[in-house]
């Protein structure tokens, strides 16, 4: 299996610094534009991977790590972050999720985690027993699929402009229908 | 319609810092990991668009704007790359990008061009008639749809270790048949 946890933390720690490359002081038309009514802007998802340091995966860690007799995750709220960033800039996210995602692999670091802390299992609401191994590597496969997602609605802003090269671009056309 | 050559320019300018950020030191698991046969590893992307530097944008802007008689494009080579690379380090192909994109920036802005100029023409081997305009925000959107392929590349590397939640990470089952 190709899990290997230093290789993670480098994905994760990345993200910051990949995302503010991408989009620090970009243009409204850039940081606002969705795939359509319901789906995440670049701003959604910077708050939405926000709403993940705070909630989702250094909780559900701890969860597992604590070997209690009740180990189901809390439910993860997709749209937490609509209320809690409205009126804020890009920027001040962007900085967030860095200082957010810091201090995350700071602590997920000091634990040490041993192959054996790493088969230790928590219980996921919808789909049950899922190991400590598993929701780290979901956190790298998350990242990585937010930063696709961003790229590909950067993108799509400029479907009608490409005129008919749109065959060849086939990111324009990807989840036409919203898939997460 | 929404195209801004400066915002188009914005983008294309950031393209080199997104990729460091993303990709400069990672391991080869991380680097040379790809969707199946014929499929392109990061490292592949990263020469594949030092081979639009060199013979895609610029090029075919260069046609347009001589406004020739034959305003016909050379055929885009899709695996050039791979010859071109072999045995190269990552390192080597970012830091190379991203000297060819500052330098094709430079010469895009020198160029300071007219509402006009963006409106001539020229001829696409497979499908005809392009605008100067088109041929821009094609360069920006395929720029991004190679972010969006990289990050969705890495993060199938994890699709067996996410265990269940495979479902609710669409990346890791975009492009199952491989579409460019």
């Amino acid at each position: 299996m190709p899990f290997r946890l230093d290789l993670s933390m480098d994905v994760l720690r990345r993200s910051p610094a990949t995302l503010d490359a991408l989009l620090r002081g970009v243009d409204q038309f850039w940081a606002r534009g969705t795939e359509g009514p319901d789906t995440f802007s670049p701003f959604d998802v910077v708050g939405h991977l926000i709403d993940g340091e705070e909630t989702d995966w250094i909780p559900r860690a701890r969860i597992i790590l604590t070997r209690g007799p009740d180990r189901r995750f809390e439910p993860y709220d997709r749209f937490r972050h609509r209320k809690r960033n409205a009126g804020r800039a890009l920027e001040s996210l962007l900085a967030e999720f860095a200082k957010l995602r810091t201090a995350n692999l700071e602590l997920l670091g000091s634990w040490k985690l041993t192959d054996a802390e790493l088969e230790l299992q928590g219980e996921h609401p919808a789909f049950g027993q899922v190991t400590l191994r598993q929701l780290l590597a979901t956190w790298v496969a998350h990242d990585l699929g937010h930063l696709a997602q961003i790229a590909r609605v950067m993108a799509k802003q400029y479907r009608s402009e490409v005129g008919p090269w749109v065959p060849y671009l086939p990111v324009l056309t990807d989840h036409e229908t919203p898939r997460s």
